[in-house]
């Protein structure tokens, strides 16, 4: 079995930080058991508590802006338009895709201790009913476990397609039809994901290791499975939200049944990072409403994915900054309203 | 010596082509040479006269943008603010990059058949007055081979850079502090100067083969260079973008001077696809316009990779997206306002 090492750090007003350090490891064998209760209104720093990539504030220059703004999402669209759902794989290329999501889903489970009551909602008939079959046994810590590992992938696939587009258009001396930008805007997305969730945990140095080496690998698969079957691998990355989508729709409903304290704390404060980020609302900063913000964006990346997995790779237009000839006609774009849990079918949009 | 074959492509108002293919080869081994005598308002659609990269317009999608907005230049700021300039390297990673350009240079001047009367400013102390001293041997059509060949190159530093800052981000997790946004926005304009002169000339088969070889050897180099030394290729991509401010500049005296007599044909029209981008006004859209803005697209990159070379490359924030403390004072951003030949010194930024 694999272990992590993270120290769960809730941020709550400026300078002040509610730390909670505990070794993962059933094992335990190395790693200093620091402590494990909260200690509320702390301000003291620690080595462990040192300021991470603060925002960078020079003699000159107040501060630097993430290159692109967050497509704002409706409160209540958040809560009612998103939740899990799967796209039946329609052909060989799609069951080569969900199969390795399956693959990867299994060793991540393994790689951050994941073990969640609710098995899966294929399972218990309603994918939006999450009904326990086991006992809990997740925690703040082990879910940010969870969230860091795999936002610091996610970031991946949307950066390795958008490169090679680019360079394809310009070695085949052909137009994009726009497809970069939105691969782009994803890999920034989920690198926001990462830096927020980042704030909260810090990684100890064995997960540290576990993130190098899978950066390594997944960048180099993506990268050639990209060259051989760019469609499959939307295909794949679409499969890949859907757990997303599951894992933070697991995460909410804990929340949101008390099992996770640490996180409804009055005096938890979401960063000053997600807040500039998504846009917060005052009185939307709590932990839920940062996972609700998080969710849409993975159920966003799903309908993307699923969707370009349906087009022509070369010829058709990227149909989410397209302008339509009917735009009374719901169509893809960048925000929520009419967001498509397993993506626009080609005839629909072409 | 290496040959090129390519046909020149006028447009004029729409649907209309003017054409002038020739063999760029002095030895003329392949190819048919076709007409060489430019052959106005002609509308016959031959084989090598297929429509580029359509606008691609489906039954439901009328147009698709660009991902980064050209951000608006002052037309007369274009013709006084930029010019040929040069830094002088301080250090030996700086001497290290020079010399790379200057290879490179020699190399892509033999592959794209280039040879100026203008030798090179240095050789007649001032860097803007174009004294020939040799006979005039560019044309057109030239000019376009070396561009299209320039240009298709060119977008690769700007890309690998961001994408390998990415990826360090997600690994070592910390933030990029804005340097991604910067270089794919280089890397994306860089493109588009490949769109628009692909409008113009179509590269024949050995030019395509030339262009897939640069880019390997381009891509690989740039990958591995930047994971040793991000510092030094920032200064190499500056040196690189005064030698194409240099092109331009020559071109542009060069079309001022009557020497290419198809770009002042008073039915020239600049490419839809380039009106679009720069926004360029109606009155505006001649060949000359349209280099005047591709220079200050590449003074741009110049100023930009210069003063990157000059910042600590893990902790600095990006000066061309940041807010400065004290708006009024002058300093890096998106416009050609304040433009810094040669880039600006850390000191003066953060
Ligand atoms: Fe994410
Ligand atoms: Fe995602
Ligand atoms: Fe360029
Ligand atoms: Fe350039």
């Amino acid at each position: 079995m694999f272990v992590a090492r993270t120290s769960t750090r809730i941020p709550l007003s400026k300078g002040t930080v509610l730390q909670v350090s505990r070794v993962v490891s059933s094992y335990g064998g190395y790693g200093k058991s620091s402590l494990s209760q909260p200690r509320a209104f702390s301000t003291t720093r620690r080595a462990g508590l040192r300021e991470y990539f603060p925002q960078p504030e020079t003699e000159m220059i107040r501060k630097t802006k993430p290159a692109w703004e967050h497509p704002e999402f409706a409160y209540e669209d958040m809560k009612t338009k998103i939740f899990y759902a799967h796209r039946k794989p329609a052909d060989f290329s799609d069951r080569v895709a969900l199969f390795m999501v399956r693959m990867l889903r299994w060793g991540t489970d393994i790689a951050t201790g994941y073990k969640h009551d609710v098995e899966s909602p294929k399972k218990i008939g309603d994918a939006n009913v999450m009904a326990a079959t086991k006992p809990y046994s997740m925690s703040e810590r082990k879910w940010l476990t969870r969230f860091v590992f795999l936002e610091s992938v996610a970031g991946v696939p949307g950066m390795v397609a958008a490169m090679l587009r680019h360079l394809n258009s310009m070695r085949r001396l052909k137009r994009d039809n726009g497809w970069i930008e939105t691969l782009l805007e994803e890999s920034q997305n989920e690198r926001m994901h990462l830096l927020t969730f980042l704030k909260m945990a810090e990684p100890g140095w064995f997960m540290k290791l576990m993130i190098l080496g899978a950066q390594g690998v997944f960048f180099n698969s993506m990268f050639l499975s990209y060259l051989v079957s760019p469609r499959t691998c939307h295909r794949f990355v679409g499969y890949l939200e859907e757990e997303a989508v599951l894992t933070y729709s697991l995460a909410i409903s804990d929340l949101e049944n008390g099992k996770l304290p640490l996180w409804t704390h009055p005096n938890f404060k979401v960063p000053d990072i997600a807040v500039d980020y998504w846009k917060i609302p005052e009185d939307k900063r709590t932990m839920r409403d940062l996972l609700l913000y998080v969710r849409a964006d993975e159920a966003k990346h799903r309908e993307v994915n699923h969707t370009l997995g349906n087009l022509d790779q070369n010829e058709d237009p990227n149909p989410f900054v397209s302008e339509y000839k009917d735009p009374s006609v719901p169509h893809p774009g960048k925000g929520i309203e009419h967001v498509r849990p397993t993506g626009w079918e080609r005839k629909e949009i072409i």
